[in-house]
């Protein structure tokens, strides 16, 4: 039995050796340069929402501003924390009431680079997403009029949507509250290692990171995550092979379902697109993993029908840590002071509810 | 009866017309002096905290690191929002659980200056305040040892806590989280017209302001506002000529009573810093006046026994008008990711409460 168990820990300590050993590929980067895309070094333009600086300045005085719910208590910021990865770090985000939301918040780092918004895909881009959450009673519980008559209600915003808006002559408008947060989210773009990689610097990333692009690209994880966003661009069962718990997956909440009313789209989601992932747990829809390799072992279980070696688990997690990039330095905004028609906040839970 | 409204109509616009045309008085500025400081160019020291860019940095991290309340949801800056006045704009803040704060959010900014923190004066200083929040039941509901355990779990907090605090072995204490953000905290002071008018710049204030201020003296609200913040200065009784209503003063919030639990001190507060007040809506520690005429109005009837007229009103606002101020440009932080032992957030309110 002894012996048994020095032959087993001999074989975990060679295989761990040769994984260790093995080389990263010379074509490495050519190969990842086909399924992956570095992200730009500008600001990305946006479907029907020409980006100029006056309306990310605008943008980002509405991401930051909690008057925009109404209760006064959360702003964009609250459940897409720039300061912690983009997300709440919270299992489902907590809003107007104390209500928890039904799925996690998805980080708003990079977004503007996904192929559709929310984890269901219902929102077509950022400018649709935004209007979600602020009507949402779970979350801002606000009405489209009452932001618009806050917004009104402050002569510094007026201004600023009209420098924003130039040519039109009512410009404060909830598609425009929309438009302009959409372009602040637009710079939210974080390069990271594996960007300096795909350009070419392929000291950027470690050995093992580059090992486990190397094992990500053969285990088959880029039939889903792959793109500018490792992932985020397309829609796959959670459960491919094989399906996980409910702990994991909830069995009320069917996914795209809800979206497109087809059976196929029963527990589809959008995969996750993996940007920051490192530092935006818990992990997926129903937020109910908080370590990363458990995340990656549920991965292979579910999608790929293989159990990950805790080896090839580490060098996986190593290349996901090169998707950790810098956020812009963002200047916390000073905004507009209420005046006597500004909406007074409304903490009350509708009844209804 | 139309002759006697005409001339009551033509008495009113004749004494606007005579407030407006009343000189601003030539040694106005010397009164102030006498009375008020202006705002020093420097960070100002603080008793047992030497202030280090070290433990600023550390400071503003922890003043918006939602994760420092139980749940996750709450921050310093929900509460002391530096964008909007700092402070959240409700009647009382709403905290763990959605409970209702028993009074309204003081301003963060120049609150250095203050003779003691909370309206009832109960914490010393900025870092024994710091300490109120996070364990209180009906904000962050936290307890000092998992804010450590927190703060522990993160090797970047741990780093930067040794950083800030060189000579100390076990740097992360509740006592250096305090200090830590008492020193960020002692940094937002916001000069204003009315120091640059101090500082010896006549025209830096309008004159309806200047007017204002020869008003605010002449009538006396100078006996409680003075100093350097115009107040948070003293205690004095909230009604010393005529007590507000019920709907203004709640009979149930006796103020410093329940610091000194002394006769005398019965519905005595700390008079309001009027810094920013302009900004700061609504007003006094019930939240309940959010008009700033009101506000002074009230304070007329209840301090001085004196119906302001309108147009004194109107002077009077003028000059706290120009006590708003100029906000330090702050860069968001962007704080360190949770590991596997930072404890998860509570969001269940116990039910003791």
């Amino acid at each position: 039995m002894k012996k048994l168990m020095s032959s087993v820990a001999l074989g975990v300590l060679l295989a761990t050796a040769a994984i260790a050993a093995e080389p990263v590929p010379e074509d490495l980067r050519e190969t990842a340069l086909e399924l992956f895309k570095a992200l730009p070094s500008t600001i990305p333009s946006v479907k029907d929402n020409k980006i100029t600086p006056e309306k990310i300045e605008l943008g980002k005085a509405l991401f930051f501003d909690p008057r925009v719910s109404a209760s006064g208590v959360f702003s964009c910021n609250s459940c897409h924390n720039l300061a912690t990865g983009g997300d709440d770090n919270l299992e489902t985000s907590i809003g107007h009431g104390w209500q928890k939301g039904p799925r996690n918040s998805p980080t708003a780092l990079n977004a503007v680079f996904n192929i559709a918004q929310f984890w269901d895909g219902r929102a077509d881009d950022l400018k649709a997403q935004a209007k979600g959450p602020v009507q949402a009673g779970v979350e801002m519980a606000n009405t489209p009029d009452n932001v618009i008559a806050m917004l009104k209600s402050m002569p510094d915003y007026v201004t600023w949507f009209k420098a924003a808006f130039p040519d039109e002559e009512d410009p404060v408008t909830f598609d425009n509250f929309a438009k302009a947060i959409e372009a602040f989210e637009a710079t939210l773009i974080t390069p990271a290692p594996f960007d300096a990689f795909l350009n070419g610097d392929t000291d950027a990333m470690t050995t093992e990171a580059k090992q486990g692009l190397a094992l990500f690209i053969d285990k088959g994880c880029t039939a889903c995550h792959a793109g500018i966003n490792v992932g985020g661009e397309g829609y796959y069962p959670f459960g491919l092979v094989e399906r996980p718990g409910a702990d994991v997956l909830p069995e009320n909440d069917k996914g795209r379902f809800m979206v497109t009313e087809t059976a196929d789209d029963s527990y589809v989601f959008r995969a996750a697109p993996l940007r920051n992932i490192a530092v935006t747990a818990p992990y997926f829809h129903s937020g109910k993993v908080w370590d990363l390799k458990q995340a990656v072992a549920i991965m292979g279980e579910s999608q790929l029908g293989e159990n990950l070696a805790d080896e090839e688990i580490d060098l996986i997690v190593a290349f996901l840590n090169s998707l950790t990039g810098r956020v812009p330095e963002i200047t916390y905004p000073i905004l507009p002071a209420e005046t006597a028609e500004t909406p007074r906040p409304i903490s009350i839970i509708p009844s209804s509810q």
